[in-house]
């Protein structure tokens, strides 16, 4: 049985001329890009919930989608298909690693003991699946948002034994991860915020939440599970307020409660801007303080106020994403995770293989571009120089804390005036539409 | 000499039926609230820079604002003319408190010489103005950001000679604070960030606005003052990305850089909702941090994209504000400084008595229903009751550390599926509306 | 049986110091305000999809909503109990108005035959609780949404035969409205809009869009039906842009197809906001065109980019709503519709009492505010005042045609530089604070 | 004298590989693109305003720019100056048009006499200008929104008298327009709305606006001006809210006034994205009624709420709004100005260039690309295949009137449910991306 019968095996790369939408016209995995493949630059991962289980409903509309696949499946039977489906899907895309939360893989069950049950046999099976194509597990994740007992929060519900719960569920989705060899777990504060202030302690809520993320830091160490820890952002939908709602909101709340040595941030565009933010200051925020570990991959409409999860597209969203993975050396434990989903119009199995190969296809030349833009040189240069006077006699006096309030005060009243640099913004814009 | 004329004297408290538009309504300075005066709860300020200085002009259009005194001193005598304008409304208002800005007080300049002795000579003269009148500086500051040297940035410019000029300003505007017994300085990076990241260096501007920082609070140790330092959050404009743009990337910064014990949040409505955020998170996020120091009032159109700085009258964000002031224990070195404008076409000075004699009855109204909100005790309680189970068997082993993923996951195994407990949103958005 | 035992017959008016969080303490249905009772101003009306049908779920999340009646209900019995507890609802809340989709009271059944059967039994169901309980019809409409053939539009769609279909609940839809008495019809286009101009002929699906609005009026005239037809106005969600985005584009289109004659406006909060524009600035908008004709009555967090159609509780938002609706000398065939739902984790049926309750009695009070300051009459003389300038010579002069180019430009070069009058801003928003 | 020294005569195309950032890459005039040179598809202007005006100042900061023309010419004299650097600057960009406010050109002057001698010697130089140079005017406008009697509009302030100045204005912008063969004429509506809703008579004001702009269309025909009025929407900013806020409210404006046949709109990217449109729906919403004029071309950040003015380098946006005009056929008055400025920071003139050519490098792709998508097709194809039903004898009988609501449920009753067709947007995105 086939699920993606539009195509025949692995999506072939075509080169740039090709006309054929279900092939590669950029992206050829063991092409070298500077040091190395292409396939080892941008690990992509495919996501279980938006491709294998989003049904096409939306606040104002029923299910649309047409899948040959069971997209709620009732039991770990029906499970097992969609998963089978998934793992076609990863095969015939050439990507290397998949994503998934708990209740993606496992139905829910009847009862916690159900639940875990469920989710061991497909962990075995997803064991299997992994072996057989050789697609691993960029990262697990458990879903604390979706059930009812969530509606005010899992680690910050005012009831502990919501928290216990989503105790129950991160245990068992981490130990999942652990099983399947995932490099990393992703914690994603779906409903750690609140709808309206006036019910909420704020202070209580957040302690709450660092205490989660210690006992799941704690139980990883326990059970020898060595995978990246990771906080990914988000601002708001679906509550008012989430607490990790940007990259300097995780960045403080880590650092309050000593939590920084043990997560990086998973950074998703579409968050990104949701929070009024480009996604490349996200990436840099990150970058500087040493914690960026893997990225969603997707994109959101700036002039719509909710998360679109759209495939990215743009070339220039995908060369800025590159310049920052390339500054930082590539990824070590992360990778791109397509965490898009196609429009709820878009409603037959091919759409997901036009989705993902464009997305593919948009990053593999964003790395080609920022590849281009690193070995040229120009761009970099450019602000070395700007910055030059730092590494002078003054700027280097001020950072290494000889210069005082004084000492400062007294140059400037005894100097002249500093000549002023332009910013050359529109120069440097232009210099990027060079490799474009 | 007056300047507003349309004053006799201190605005007169008429009680809430008046229909004198220049006497309060409900702003009685000696009225006892709760445990103390109103004075004392509201600790108003007037700013200096938008009521004695702002001209009205705005990106489209000239000045427009009708003043008896000098908008833009061509020298230190016209500049006490303003100051004299400045205390004679401060003394009619009745207001506690001003806050100003080196350059608002003191003509540049030609040279950083001149500089430093107009500053000089109108500290002098606003130290007599204080003596006299009575009210007192509730903090200083430095305008790093209008001259042309700033316009890629002050303690953030690429060039280290434009830092020593901020490094002389700063220097001086703390000296002044100081010698005017004010009880804080405020720090506000108005272009401490960036107008496009592909000509910064995100991590060494950072650095460098850290080491600012720090140069200043040693400064302060080296002189004696002892006031505390703010810094306050705003998102961007005029650049597109300040690196102090809200609560919590403020408090990342101050940790990150070991500053949290030194500096101190002054928090404003406008640069709240510029940042996406409610003033009442803005205000929960710092005060859960200890670091809730001082209050711009003022308040934005959530539906326009830049700063407004309009006088604050809505009576639900008053009562919020103070509800935070309330339940921190009321302000210790802050206050309320009405960091807020007239209408660029409300341009005579009969306006401005207006505005203010708005902001601070609705104040006075909001600290009246804030009170009234804590002595029902109704709202509280709700909260209280809402977390109790933290207080429980269970909330204290995991708050306390006992627990783990393993034994809580245990707990859920075996428990039943937890008892939902309504929000209440609705019920408690009515119960406000109840002390209106 | 109940369904709202928390209630045992409606809610009473205790007056303001009432602590029943069950009771009116604003809401008078017999209190005369003005010319005229409460209940003739502010004409409620509960809606049917959100109160009765809404389930909880969210994109994130399942439905939480706990109700002893069927949400879904799965075939007409099962239908009748959802109408018992609707028209036991607005009987309690003591609303004299409802609203309703077509597949809010019928199940949507299995074939198009079966759709019109159930509706038909429905509506002879509703005009049986209509008569019993005195409780009428504000407006009907269809749900051309939620069903997977709208997903790309209904009168909008690439496919005609969608058209046809969306004509058949259209039909059914006014054919029920009629059957009931409504007093009006709304059209409010759902997924009316696009995704992606990429793959949308804008010119033709607003054509036939147009053509759709006609084949309505045209059937309400063969069939004698004298309701009045609205437009609701919303900018997008569920799709990236809706046509009848807001107030001028709906009067636009309107104008463009001949149809102003024949619709005017509902105007609700949450799409004003998620346009941009105020609620007040809509409303005036309508009102100057002559097209105000209903209102639903709700709110959105402006700091939010989806629609959250909360309930309405702040007083200024009621009180320019009612301003508006007083303007316009009160309600013909329109009035206030909840179209407003409870939050996700307000679960229980008491939290739809409070919520109406709290909104009814939020209008209540902003009627009283709205009324004092029309009475009081210095708001209106302030503007009469400040325009009188165009009651003068050669304000009529200019507006009888009189004046051309050249003779302003000679008055111009001849006279004085105009006065400036302030514009007030401050003074007026105090104003306003003065009645509340 | 020459006030651009980089330049030793006009920018060379000097093709795709050159690195000379003074060079085009990409914008050859004559080049044959389709069936015309891209001279005559793209028109580009210059703006007098930004460009040579502009001074860099902010709502924050003082001027910056360095200009070796005067910026603020006093008299006459110096704004010859001004206008040497101006047409200087046109001639070596190469650009066939420029664009001017009467003060962009002229001195105010004392009192509205001078004004008039002053713009007419102005006048009279620039014809000599684009006599010796070439350059035409594209379209001139009036400055009815910098001077502080415009405060509170221009037509629609509640004086009269300020009417008349704006008359004044208008009529001496038209002549000046006319004198120098300009092939339209603009209005902005800059003041033209209101800051609070409380003190403004929106009804009389909208008249009064109408009014205004039959007066210019009367004045334009006893002139024997044949050139195109253009208005040109903005949603805000400089007050809350401006009438001719986006698209749709313009034509709803000029159709309730009888001023559809006179006025085309001139739109602009950054006043579309500020009103939360899209740059392409805005053109396809003016293309539709006929009514798409002319474009100022410049961008926005669209996480930003004020308005930027970038000059635009975006390869999509250029490319969108590129099939747009060939969609319409080309320009016929138009033109793409460059309503464009540097940043603050960009202060030196060799930025003027910079941003410039960068500009008009980024059209000439983006023309490059629209017409190879035009060419190829498949776009095209793919929306009429998707309409096609619309052609069949169903879309034929609704579209022509013979079906009713009537006919067509009973088709819908019979018939089958309608087969979805997939909205393709991943697989269009993907298309786009092949021409770039």
């Amino acid at each position: 049985m086939t699920y993606f019968p539009e195509l025949d095996g692995p999506v072939r790369f075509d080169g740039a001329e090709s006309r054929n939408p279900l092939s590669f016209r950029h992206y050829d995995a063991s092409e070298i890009v500077g040091s190395r493949t292409m396939a080892d630059h941008l690990r992509f991962a495919v996501c279980y919930w938006h491709t294998m289980r989003a049904s096409g409903g939306d606040p104002f509309g029923s299910p649309t989608m047409e899948r040959p696949w069971p997209l709620q499946p009732a039991n770990v039977e029906e499970a097992k298909l969609t998963m089978d489906a998934a793992f076609e899907l990863f095969s015939k895309l050439g990507v290397p690693f998949w994503c998934f939360h708990d209740l993606d893989v496992a139905p829910e069950g009847d009862g916690r003991q159900e639940y875990v049950a469920n989710l061991n046999q497909m962990v075995e099976y997803a064991a299997g699946k992994q072996e057989e194509t050789g697609v691993r597990l960029l990262w697990g994740t458990a879903n604390l948002f979706s059930h009812p007992r969530y509606q005010c929060g899992a680690a910050t519900n005012p009831d502990p034994e919501v928290f216990a719960h989503a105790a129950l569920q991160v245990k068992s989705a981490i130990e999942a991860t652990h099983a399947l060899g995932g490099l990393g777990y992703t914690f994603w504060g779906g409903r750690e915020g609140y709808d309206t202030l006036l019910n909420t302690d704020l202070k209580l809520e957040r302690e709450n939440l660092a205490k989660f993320l210690h006992l799941a830091v704690d139980h990883a160490a326990k059970i020898g599970f060595k995978g990246q820890f990771y906080i990914e952002p988000k601002p708001m939908e679906p509550t008012r307020h989430q607490y990790d709602s940007d990259v300097e909101s995780c960045l403080n709340f880590l650092r309050e409660f000593d939590l920084l040595g043990h997560l990086k941030l998973n950074i998703e565009t579409n968050h990104a801007t949701l929070a009024g933010h480009s996604m490349q200051y996200e990436l840099k925020a990150a970058r500087a303080a040493g914690a960026l570990g893997s990225i969603d991959a997707n994109t959101g409409d700036e002039l719509v106020g909710w998360d679109t999860d759209q495939f990215p597209t743009s070339l220039y969203l995908t060369t800025q994403i590159m310049l920052e993975v390339l500054a930082m050396g590539g990824f070590t434990t992360g990778g791109l995770n397509f965490d898009a989903k196609v429009r709820r119009a878009s409603h037959e199995p091919v759409d997901l293989l036009y989705a993902h190969i464009g997305g593919m296809d948009a990053f593999a030349r964003g790395l080609k571009v920022a590849n281009a833009i690193v070995e040229d040189g120009r761009l970099a240069e450019f602000v070395e120089q700007r910055y030059s006077g730092w590494n002078g006699t003054l700027g280097i006096s001020i950072r290494t804390g000889d210069a005082t309030l004084d000492s400062l005060a007294d140059r400037a009243l005894s100097g002249e005036e500093p000549e002023r640099a332009s910013g050359r913004q529109e120069f440097l814009e232009n210099l990027i539409n060079e490799y474009l």
